[in-house]
């Protein structure tokens, strides 16, 4: 017998780049979201590389065998779990680490451009008005940034780096880093409250009215985790009431955000377009990671930020 | 003889808050800039307190006695110095070390905005429009810091937090700062040019055509020093021509910047009212600073803050 040739199956609207590497070590067959199920059975890889789709969790719990390993070229797996998936052989795993430096330098913007008024600068300047303001100090303020994997622990080395005091809250206790018992009360103390957790059945809104009405006043909100984090219809009653003074959501719930949806013109709430970690040559950096795991794959090697599937991240530090 | 009281002249618009501390040791008289110059002869020292103001560069020059000791609540002293100032034996100080941490922070605002490309997510979010892009890395990145006093130094050092390499350039070589030989080499590789010089007759502006032609055309320049650093219609050139890709003016020429001046509307430039060192608090602290001033004058002890009067500046560290 001869070995066959792997599948490697794509589901991408553009094609990933710098995969020619594997060029004659697989065939790849590249789909859309329409094409995914009737080619998932002859797949033994599948690169979620659209990771904005949901197809893969509609399109899994499907007839006929399924690939060995799907990887996503994103730091969450939210949009392709399904009760099926986990149940299965089949090994996850995401981009860990390509999104930790960029996420955190995105978070420190928002900080920064908040605390010295960028937003009404920029206003200021479209009206032709100089009107002196006041900024406030980052350095001194403190930070509670929900989230204790990579990402979050990125946000909060940077925080530190400018002089925020930050605690870390995850899952579970551990050296450094506050159980969700510690959550209402660090929230309740800090100048900036940071989303960075994944999505699973645990976190899903958890910030509500509860958790904006224990915030500071003067507090503001960044959620660079995922938009299902968030009661989003409390977060504006929050703003509306003055409970916390600012937000900025670079994820929301629904995405793209509708022209039409209420959020883009709440006062005091920036949105912007889930690119909090996607930086020049970001994809590079995904296929080269990808490629990576790929060959320890194909040696059969054990692969790398493989994700819990049960708890929807990959534990550990 | 009895001793008597001091004459404290004041120059402000809105009076300095808690200068109580010296209640009885003191004479307080108020001015304007149009009672200056009748009041100098009779001050004993003189509190610069509007330091937008350059009635004293206009009244100095007049009859009679000076003050012996001039302080004022900025960091520049070009507003103040004239001739006579500079050759009389008076002593200036200045509120060196208020504004360092503050004006750091706002130019790592103002970086990282820029990396991030927020001032487009807000137009796009004001046109209700999810358009995604890719921002820019700062860690890796490279910045020239031109001016090497307390504030250049802490723009440095916060930059480095931030994972930019940072050049120092300051009139005279020493550790750690190149001298103005090297500023052509440095500004031709930066991502990032940073100008927090004080303005002299050297630093008179320096940056122009030929600067601006020798940054990258994806160099952002920052001036957070003195709008007469910078020629403003070469650098609105500088723009237009992509020479280099954006800029940021806290400081202008002329402050505040007039309604119907043409760089509020320059693409690529952001334009924000001299307020980077200004953060809530900044008044008491620059109060603060000035009675303990006073109070080593009083006793007759040396004062810190020199200004070199020939220079323009403190020296030294």
């Amino acid at each position: 017998m001869t070995p066959s040739v792997p599948t490697l199956l794509v589901l991408d609207a553009d094609p990933p780049p710098r995969l020619g590497r594997l060029t004659g070590r697989v065939r790849i067959v590249h789909t859309d979201a329409v094409g995914l199920a009737a080619r998932l059975p002859a797949a033994d890889v599948l690169l979620v590389w659209d990771f904005a789709s949901h197809a893969v969790r509609e399109a899994w719990p499907g007839e006929g065998p399924r690939p060995g390993w799907v990887h996503t070229a994103s730091a969450g797996v939210d949009h392709l779990m399904c009760p099926e998936l986990a149940a299965s052989g089949t090994v996850v795993t995401n981009a860990r680490g390509v999104f930790d430096a960029p996420v955190a330098e995105y978070v420190a913007a928002l900080v920064l451009a908040i605390a010295k008024d960028l937003p009404r600068t920029l206003d200021l300047q479209r009206e032709r008005t100089w009107r002196h303001r006041e900024g406030r100090r980052v350095s001194g303020t403190r930070a509670c940034v929900v989230g204790s994997g990579p990402i979050g622990r990125a946000i909060a080395r940077t925080l530190k780096a400018l002089g925020v005091t930050t605690a870390l809250v995850g899952r579970v206790p551990r050296t450094g880093i506050h159980g969700p018992d510690d959550l209402d009360r660090l929230i309740s103390r800090a100048d900036w409250v940071i989303a960075a957790a994944p999505l699973t059945e645990q976190t899903y809104g958890m910030f509500d009215e509860h958790r904006f009405d224990v915030m500071q006043p003067s507090a503001c909100f960044i959620n660079v985790g995922r938009g299902g984090l968030v009661d989003e219809e409390a977060l504006v009653r929050a703003l509306d009431r003055r409970w916390i003074a600012a937000a900025a959501l670079d994820v929301l719930a629904t995405e793209p955000l509708p022209a039409d949806s209420p959020l883009w013109e709440v006062p005091g709430l920036l949105v912007s377009p889930h690119m909090g970690g996607d930086t020049v040559g970001w994809r590079d950096e995904l296929s080269t990671q990808f490629v990576a795991l790929y060959e320890r794959w194909a040696a059969g090697r054990s692969l790398l930020n493989v994700v819990d599937k049960k708890r929807g991240y990959v534990p550990g530090h």
